[in-house]
């Protein structure tokens, strides 16, 4: 599960036909559709450090097509909205094609379809903003789907220590199949967790990415990383009222504080290539999709989400 | 003046003599005395990362020598302390290997020795940290010394635009001359400087540099950086019960927040490169130093400091 929806498989990830004036799809070709666009013309897409597009940055709101202003979807005249810009509950939709990442047509659309979101954003947060070097130490905090792809990245980088920090025990054992190697739960102590995986590293870890939207964890994430180096990397969304806090010294002992969006994958450019890391074996991705419904049974897999049971789980657009 | 003293040319900067084992220094060197030191050896000089040494870290309360806690001062038998690991108020001082940087001998001492301390951390900020891209739109907060040296660094590093904001507009003019081409004094506005240096800048600066201390001025250097690349370095020293607040979206949206010590110079390895840079003509560094006075008159030095005159006062060591 991932942002709002569930990943959909829509079995028709393939291009049905291009509007007027695209000429880097064709019918046929394979794509996933992503809910944050690159238009590639504006100061973000030129970038070499952002993904922000500022033409199809994400819009829950906007729920017509940018162009007109109007829904491609309709039921007896009456207009049915768009949904985050790909609308892929929907057997056809309509989409920018700055939404849309062209991909090897090998790829089973049934695995890689969790690419389009949080699997990408963990994964992302790790290789691209995180950086870890070879042979260094990385915290993981919240090991929910994002969390686990962050230690997935963590692992492709070449990490020896990934410290996976959950409330939840029960998610320990399946972490280590995406490379945490120790875990750390707050509940089991009685010092701040930050001190916890200080004492453990010989001063704090190299990296940390915070995965839970917490802002107390998001605070623990920054201030566990060794000074002189650490880099800590913010992933998980805050609630609107929220204020990070730490006494500067923090920051004048040369520790670095980052956010991410969409692990700064910029979607038409990037997507491809983590396809390919899959095609390639580099990148597991079956092992996030733990369940499957038809499209008919939609609300198992939000009751799945809601309860927070599985990682990914794919909806089939049968017939 | 800087940190804890007005700097000092002590005209021995010259080595007098060498310790047993030291193999680096021969008597007739030139160096720079540094209140930070490199040991070679540490996790922190060994990584490229970081200049934050483990045995040799600045400490102002350290007073002796660290390999056997003696002092080497005495007045009839009594021992006087060492200061910040340097001593330099002194004809001649006794010094740890590791704080001493050796430097060209054809550079003139009565203006390098300002590269010891304030100067190299504020151009340091800029050229090793913020690493403003050529082009880009930099922001300084607080133009004393090190904000200067920011601004030489953001210079020499080919930014642009070069705002400086300091609530005391008396500096502008002379600002000028190391790089600043527009000025922001937040007395003159109502809006937050954030917001104000937002709408200067189509949306916020490149980079931004902090050199004040002031934990609100930390925050506006922060919220001020572009969402999608913005960096804000943090190199003025908090107050001890400074709180550094924001809300975790500013993260989220793309910007970094890092601090640095001494501007991540390795005082040993890089040092002799900045002499370099300003014997090569890049780094001027004779705008920097407004006043010069004898030893005997060392209080004069430290009344300007006091008043924020001028911008590096030079203590001849006059016999």
């Amino acid at each position: 599960m991932c942002c709002t929806s569930p990943e959909l498989i829509y079995v028709h990830s393939i291009v049905e036909s291009v509007g007027e004036g695209v000429t880097e799809l064709a019918p046929g070709d394979h794509v996933l559709p992503v809910f944050t666009g690159e238009c590639k013309e504006c100061p973000h897409c030129k970038s070499a450090e952002s993904n922000m597009c500022d033409l199809l940055r994400i819009n829950t709101d906007r729920g017509v097509m940018i162009g007109d202003g109007k829904s491609r979807f309709s039921i007896d005249g009456k207009p049915i909205y768009h949904f985050v810009g790909t609308s892929t509950f929907s057997e056809y939709t309509v989409m920018h094609v700055g939404c849309v990442a062209k991909i090897n047509p090998e790829a089973p659309l049934d695995k890689v379809c969790v690419l389009s979101c949080g699997i990408s954003t963990g994964l992302g947060a790790s290789i691209n903003v995180a950086k870890p070097p070879k042979g260094s130490t990385v915290a993981i905090f919240g090991l929910g789907a994002v969390g686990l792809a962050a230690a997935e990245g963590a692992r492709i980088a070449g990490a020896s220590r990934i410290i996976g920090v959950d409330l939840n025990a029960s998610r320990f054992e399946e972490a280590r199949k995406f490379g945490c190697t120790e875990f750390v739960n707050p509940k089991d102590h009685t010092k701040p967790v930050q001190q916890v995986l200080a004492e453990m590293t010989n001063g704090g870890v190299d990296r940390s990415v915070e995965c839970t939207g917490n802002v107390n964890a998001m605070i623990q994430a920054f201030e566990c990383v060794h000074d002189g180096w650490g880099v800590a990397v913010l992933v998980g969304v805050p609630h609107k009222d929220a204020e990070f806090k730490t006494h500067p010294m923090n920051f004048l002992n040369e520790r670095t504080l980052k956010g991410t969006f969409f692990g700064n994958f910029k979607p038409r450019t990037d997507l491809p290539n983590v396809v390919e890391m899959y095609m390639r074996k580099e990148l597991e991705v079956e092992k996030f999709i733990t369940h499957s419904v038809p499209f008919s049974e939609i609300n198992k897999a939000f009751d799945l989400m809601a309860k927070g049971e599985g990682i990914r789980c794919i909806i089939r657009m049968e017939n």
